[in-house]
């Protein structure tokens, strides 16, 4: 397809290495893992080595990770689990009033959705700590948000919309100090930027596979082997995953994050590198072509280091970037905002509508700008040629929507 | 492999036309549906044309579909949706105590623990109706289990193991009569029997991909409309799947399911004749090289229009059937109780512990009988030569085990 690609924070194409182990698992090796015949053992020693290949990327060990179907199920599972393991504890007693998370107003709504469904049900209360203009969180307003019901801080590793990477290593720390839970969604971070489990201290930490060269499908759940134990399972029936995760294994889709991650963990400081070079050569590019002062702000840290190296969102006052981006849609692609925000949860078509992101809103973009964000996400099969089509591309329309405009 | 596979109901080899099908989306075609721009478009269309081929083959609407990532989470999200619509209705405050749901006792795993768990959490009661000494329910009883309480009846299109039809339409009835909902795992029915969601009158039924043809991860659950309207998500997150069920599309493997249900309605009639064909054919041959006598049952209806037409589970008293089929597993495949089975939900090793199946204790089997016990599944791609192979194999096996015992 001839469509400049810049929306890896979207979904990353599948790499093709990982596309020739997936091969076999969706023609001819088919074999359930569960079935103590040649067939079977073929699927398990294949499941086995993605685990192995999966842990190796995070530093963590084989069984203290569990498969998902998605990011979103992970999530999920992270905040029930946490909820449940609480009911059933000799704490709960202790403390009075439903249980309390702490999480930040710029999670995925795999996170928001579900609070906001606990905190309907009654089962738990919630509060979202604020972020800065730059799109980080603080970590001593999670502190100050952390109360005597507390039994989970969730807080995602870095933001899909503006990069911004978050003081997770900090939050985790605290919340170990309060025996609290600590969870963090790496979906955006795996595969731009290093991650080590028992660094970074937390207790859970969500793994997807699509937004680093996996087929879309596929996740996971790290769960550190002290939490494991007593960890509720999410899907409940056959003895799979150890017990924690119910249903025959997705052989070809984890095969694939297997893979996936093995790539992620050799290619490390060059991916980062990679993408950190065409990411500003995307910047500069806009630049060159653009009349001065158009591109009025680059949202997320200024410090590149807090930022994750892939990631360019930009304000164009003046333009409406949702329609600017389906007009152009056959020959560039890039996001007005998550990809999976842009449908409304009651499934009514608002395609063209602007709805204000909700990560911007929190940043305190203002909505003129908010309406004019591109975000652009370069991956490892970005090359600088595509760069420099790309910018061709979005700088045309852009300044055709601002002479239209004037 | 060159080995004989006789293990269709615990999953099925990947049908050639549904690899063809399903190579673009784990190689080039990789854009997250919920994206506007070209490649967004093109695994959308991919999405809406598997649903479309997924509703024909149970002859519902497109948008009574929603895929899962397995039978599992489908019959899990059942049961837990079923209580919490309930909950949030005036009904529930009719009824005091606990709800409760009426179920059989040969269900697979997925309903069984969540059932375990739901009254384990005081969050529900269950009934679990027997069968007679064929595998079948019962629907008489199935109306004496139901209680002014009960808000749900959930019963197999027909048994994993022994291949007994179940009286699932008679069921619908009588909970439709009573303002209860009624839910069907018809995993292993799909793809060997013809099923009308209209005619059989059924709120709700789990479609498993894998046992027909598609890849290991990929489900759905059919809603009937008017209960799909306030029927509460399982994922909760972005607005996938019509706000029903949060996650990004696992594009590749619901390609998959929906090609596997185009072949599975294109040759209905034929796949039904050649399955009874070849299972005929396989009892046959077993039964010229086994000394008379040795096959001492044939569990499941007599009645070959009750029973599945690919399954025969064969007992042969005074053998072991899960270490002989593990000895012969490189040429032979078969199971000697569901593969989910076969591991113990702690996690623990116990692959040679001749657990009795669940099932045959259901339908009063005895013990020696039951650790005899066969399953055999053929399918699609059975060939008569395979099962005069795999004829020659078991048959071996059993006379070699029978002597090594006199």
């Amino acid at each position: 397809m001839q469509c400049v690609y810049l929306d890896y924070n979207g979904t990353s194409p599948i790499f093709p290495e990982v596309s020739r182990e997936v091969l076999p698992y969706v023609t001819s090796c088919f074999g359930n893992p569960s079935s103590s015949h040649a067939h079977g053992v073929a699927s398990k020693a294949a499941v086995d080595l993605a685990r192995k290949r999966v842990a190796a990327l995070i530093g963590c060990d084989e069984d203290e990770i569990v498969f998902t179907c998605s990011g979103t199920e992970s999530d999920n599972w992270a905040l029930l689990g946490a909820l449940r393991q609480h009911a059933s504890t000799a704490a709960a007693g202790d403390r009075s009033g439903a249980p309390h998370i702490v999480s930040s107003a710029i999670e995925h709504p795999a996170v928001l959705e579900q609070l906001r469904d606990l905190q309907r049900r009654g089962a738990a209360d919630f509060t979202l700590v604020g972020v800065g203009p730059e799109g980080a969180v603080c970590a001593r307003e999670v502190a100050e948000a952390v109360t005597e019901r507390t039994v989970l801080v969730t807080l995602m590793h870095s933001n899909n919309e503006v990069g911004s990477l978050q003081p997770v290593a900090e939050v985790a720390r605290l919340c170990r100090e309060r025996g609290i839970l600590c969870h963090t969604d790496a979906a955006q971070s795996l595969g731009k930027v290093k991650i080590d489990v028992r660094e970074l201290g937390v207790d859970m930490l969500t793994i997807v596979g699509h937004k680093f060269g996996a087929p879309k499908g596929i996740a996971a759940l790290y769960i550190r082997r002290e939490v494991l134990a007593d960890f509720p399972p999410f899907l409940l029936g056959g003895g799979q995953e150890g017990g924690k995760r119910a249903g025959t294994e997705s052989t070809a889709m984890i095969v694939g994050l297997g893979k996936a991650c093995q790539i992620a963990l050799d290619e490390a400081d060059a991916t980062t590198a990679h993408m950190r070079k065409l990411r500003d050569l995307l910047l500069a590019s806009l630049g060159r072509r653009l009349p001065p002062g158009t591109l009025s702000r680059v949202h997320g840290p200024s410090d590149v280091a807090r930022r994750l190296p892939n990631t360019l969102s930009i304000a164009v006052d003046g333009i409406r970037a949702a329609p600017l981006l389906k007009r152009i849609g056959d020959r560039f692609a890039a996001s007005a905002g998550a990809a999976c925000h842009s449908k409304p949860a009651d499934g009514s078509a608002a395609a063209d509508c602007p709805k204000i992101s909700a990560v911007l809103r929190a940043m305190g973009v203002p909505p003129s700008l908010a309406v004019g964000t591109i975000r652009l996400s370069v991956g490892r099969h970005t090359t600088a040629d595509e760069v420099e089509r790309g910018a061709d591309i979005l700088a045309a329309a852009i300044r055709q929507e601002l002479s239209a405009a004037a």
